[in-house]
């Protein structure tokens, strides 16, 4: 029922110092647990004050013969739960204490006894059950007992109700908002890259299609089916009509008919024509998709053109950086790659910042900031969800991010990070992949130099060309580009990025070289023939940033609703 | 070529307070336009200082029979240009002077000459021409004089070189970091919902399809072309030769052949079993999308089955309210309609806040204060940006955004909204849509209510549950849903918006009511079965709300790579 006529229980302004004042959430009548226990004193401080909470009962249970409840509730502000205590003649105890049951209450808060042996320094005790959503615990799919992350995957709808995956949607959100912060304080702009594309970002990976032609042609392949097409028979006859019409037409004209009856002959001639025009067009129309010349024919698509779902924002986000100066994309980018490792998603959400007049150096400050900020924000605003992952899941996982906070990135050439694994190779370390100039790093020899030689985030620059874009910067040495990788502990490789080749004629020479088409860059070249500027950037995958503060192993467990192959629930 | 040995020529941190500083961009050698213009002194206060400033010159003429040019100067941060002046003898000015010319700079700030008519309080006297990104005026598409908007959408990457772009660009990005610090600030959490789904928010339009049966198709049609399939002559004769080995085999062991030459016989039945079977395979490969009881075969499609873009983030975002409280998503949404209007994209972007213990009343407060907060951060924080809009477009915008972030919304039932319009037909006012209780209110009754007849933003609540979507909460009188929609001048609908029915039973009937399907709304519908929770929420079109800022006409403009049907550049 509706509670907007109720008292309101609590003041949200005082002028008064020293008395106790509890923050209502702004939007429903209810408080926040956070605002209770997220205070320094644990919320020991508002006792005596009427509240009311609402939540999901994590534990319930009945003491005292029947005689009242212990539950205890959590509402995702925090992954503390607030004791709410009821008594039996307040409300029907068996209707409350099973896990998932969504309370609301009004109470009191209260210091607990002592020597009860709980932690919390303040608890609820129940004046009025104001509203319940009661669970079958006999259906109820996240019960008590501790499911496997693997086994939440299955309820994609409900793990957010555990605190496990409750505590990594707050991480994730303060990550996502550090961000945000982050870049309008250093002046960038947020700009929005298309998520439909017709371009390619060479050589990120598989695309997925975009279209509207499979459903057309299931449309027009059941209207075929329910309306069969003309024969060819079908259009002879219209054709022979037409052809007696035009004869009859003739004969009048010869035969000197009056006007009236030649107009209403060539009238039917028309319709004839018409209709052998509109027979012939359906006769046309075939099962499958629509196709010129033996190919698709993509005029008919939506776009009137082949379209695909973003693979990086980068080449459209390096237009508003040539413009704008300092500019950033954060979006979902997406891989049509058949992987099922537990690195890779078909859809993960990129950050990419473009940084006009910024050299290799100039972007490797930028992400060195960023990433240091961003532990640095989580650190002060989620600690108690950082003490949850490290309780649960990661033990080191504060530790790395104060490392990270407080330590500046060792930085070092590919050509040096080649010469210290092959030193390692001939002290005795075995990689499965070889180590020799030109190789692209794997994963192995990326976390060997972060966490093993410098036991802090690296940042490796000046790559082989032949093992990058041909956007990156060519250097003066002809075979190295101005390309830099930011590895850390846990994940490897965080960060790629690189400077941007500006001068047209490297460019186009690179595009050649490398056997690509200039046709579909030629917009992309544009930002080099008329007012060309030095600019940089880099991309962070948001979801490995996530994987790296949190400590959890499998990526799938770090987005809301991850997609993969076979696999798009909701 | 490098400048990172060059002399660092600002101080950007200083103890002595009568000092002048002036703030360098950090990742990066220059000083900001802005942080220069943008000053309450509009820079005069910084007179004397020596700074390197980039950025793209807008108009530039030389003087003084070729002595010295005039650059103005333009790098994204703000509206305004500064005034660049360069003498003969530090460079080749012809180099220098065209529209769209890219130039990094050192100099002293100096307070321009009393009378030379220009309102700038401060310009750069040029001491060295760091580097120059020439132009060909003779091809450069954005040349000084004005393009119109239309004709500037023919160059996507290239638009955010112009004043009005670019401006539009600064205020869509003020709105975005609004709508995270607003929904930060007030204890939400930013969950990325799906864009791939396979999931119908229901009624909400046609959508795109993602798919990657297509290529594969494509790939397979080649492959078929090089490689013809095997013919049933091809399967027939693997047959022979199958029956042929099986009759060696036979022939041998009653023969009692050796062992040695027995088992090299059976080897050999074996290969031809297996040929055979690989050449049955290849017979059944048909060009085509792959099909299964003569529908397409979606178990082969990269999630196993069909699949698509997101209409809404609503119904998923929902599962997060229902164990988090307080959530928004903010991304993408497409619509594959064959819409070629000023205010319809196939690509766009949608604020969708959920709040959990929230009724209509709450979610209707919440709405309110997160359009206001919008328009009073944009006047705080891009003032000048509006001011530009205001000149050039929409004299009244920034009245306009004074008005909302000022006037508490008015709010009215639709009862009473019909009401109001069938008072205002009796008097004369004519609209193309008939008005009576039970019609979806058009874009002319919106705008007539909220810009003629309260002349202020407006909440209409409670429609019939007819027009509306079966999750919206049913009222106590049985034939009106808790729905409420935000309604602006200049654009109408801004915000749709609904309490949603947590009741089973009552949700239930509705989408049997509707002749919806349940099946796919088993997961939606357990929220309902298990602690179901009081909740509300809304969407924002987030380009009506760039709309409603700047004053723009076309939704085309105020989003960086517009898509409409026929076009997806770049």
């Amino acid at each position: 029922g509706s509670v907007s006529s109720a008292p309101k229980l609590i003041t949200t302004h005082t002028k008064m110092a020293d008395e106790v004042t509890v923050q209502k959430a702004r939007f429903s009548d209810r408080v926040r647990i956070r605002s209770i226990l997220g205070r320094p004193d644990g919320g020991a401080g508002l006792a005596g004050q009427k509240v009311r909470i609402s939540g999901w009962v994590k534990t319930g249970r009945e003491q005292g013969k029947g005689a009242f409840a212990f539950l205890e509730v959590n509402d995702g502000s925090c992954p503390a739960n607030l004791q709410v205590m009821v008594d039996a003649s307040v409300s029907d105890l068996s209707k409350l204490v099973a896990t998932g049951t969504c309370v609301t209450v009004d109470g009191c808060l209260k210091i607990p006894p002592e020597g009860k042996g709980t932690k919390q320094k303040v608890e609820l005790s129940v004046v009025e059950v104001i509203d319940v959503g009661t669970v079958d615990t006999a259906t109820y799919p996240i019960p008590k007992t501790k499911l496997t992350l693997e086994r939440l995957r299955e309820f994609p709808h409900l793990r957010s109700r555990t605190n496990s995956i409750s505590a990594i949607a707050r991480i994730r959100h303060a990550l996502a908002i550090a961000t945000h912060t982050f870049f309008d304080e250093e002046g960038f702009l947020y700009i929005q890259t298309p998520i439909i594309t017709t371009s390619d970002c060479e050589g990120a990976g598989e695309m997925f299609q975009v279209t509207t032609l499979i459903s057309h042609t299931e449309k027009l392949e059941r209207d075929l089916i329910e309306n069969p097409p003309p024969t060819e028979a079908d259009v002879e006859a219209a054709r022979l009509i037409v052809k007696a019409r035009g004869e009859a037409v003739a004969h009048l004209k010869s035969a000197k008919a009056s006007k009236e009856t030649i107009t209403a002959s060539v009238a039917e001639l028309n319709e004839a024509k018409a209709s052998l025009s509109r027979t012939e067009e359906r006769s046309k129309l075939k099962p499958g998709l629509p196709k010129l010349d033996g190919k698709i024919d993509y005029t008919q698509d939506f776009f009137g053109r082949q379209a695909f779902l973003t693979v990086s924002g980068q080449l459209q986000v390096e237009t508003y950086a040539c413009g704008l100066s300092d500019v950033y994309t954060f979006g979902p980018t997406f891989r049509a790659e058949n992987s099922h490792t537990s690195r890779h998603l078909a859809e993960f959400w990129m950050v990419e910042p473009e940084l006009a007049f910024a050299d290799l150096e100039d972007d490797m400050n930028c992400a060195e900031a960023y990433v240091r900020y961003m532990c640095k924000w989580l650190l002060e605003k989620r600690y108690d969800d950082m003490e949850l992952m490290a309780k649960n899941f990661d033990k080191g996982c504060i530790d790395r991010l104060k490392l990270v906070a407080s330590t500046p990135f060792g930085r070092l050439t590919y050509t040096k990070a080649i010469e210290l694994l092959e030193e390692a190779v001939g002290k005795g370390k075995e990689f499965v992949n070889p180590v020799e100039w030109g190789i692209d790093l794997a994963s192995e020899h990326e976390r060997y130099l972060t966490e093993v030689v410098f036991q802090k985030p690296l940042i490796v620059y000046n790559y082989p060309k032949g093992i990058k874009a041909f956007y990156m910067r060519l250097n003066d040495d002809g075979k190295t580009v101005a390309a830099m990788d930011v590895l850390v502990p846990k994940v490897g490789e965080l960060i790629g990025g690189s400077q941007r080749e500006e001068r047209i004629d490297v460019i186009m020479e690179r595009i050649e070289e490398m056997g690509l088409p200039v046709e579909p860059y030629e917009w992309y070249l544009d930002l080099r023939r008329y007012g060309t500027a030095k600019h940089s950037g880099f991309g962070l995958g948001f979801e490995r940033m996530v994987l790296f503060a949190t400590g959890m192993d499998n990526i799938r467990d770090v987005i809301p609703f991850p997609r993969y192959p076979g696999r798009a629930d909701l």
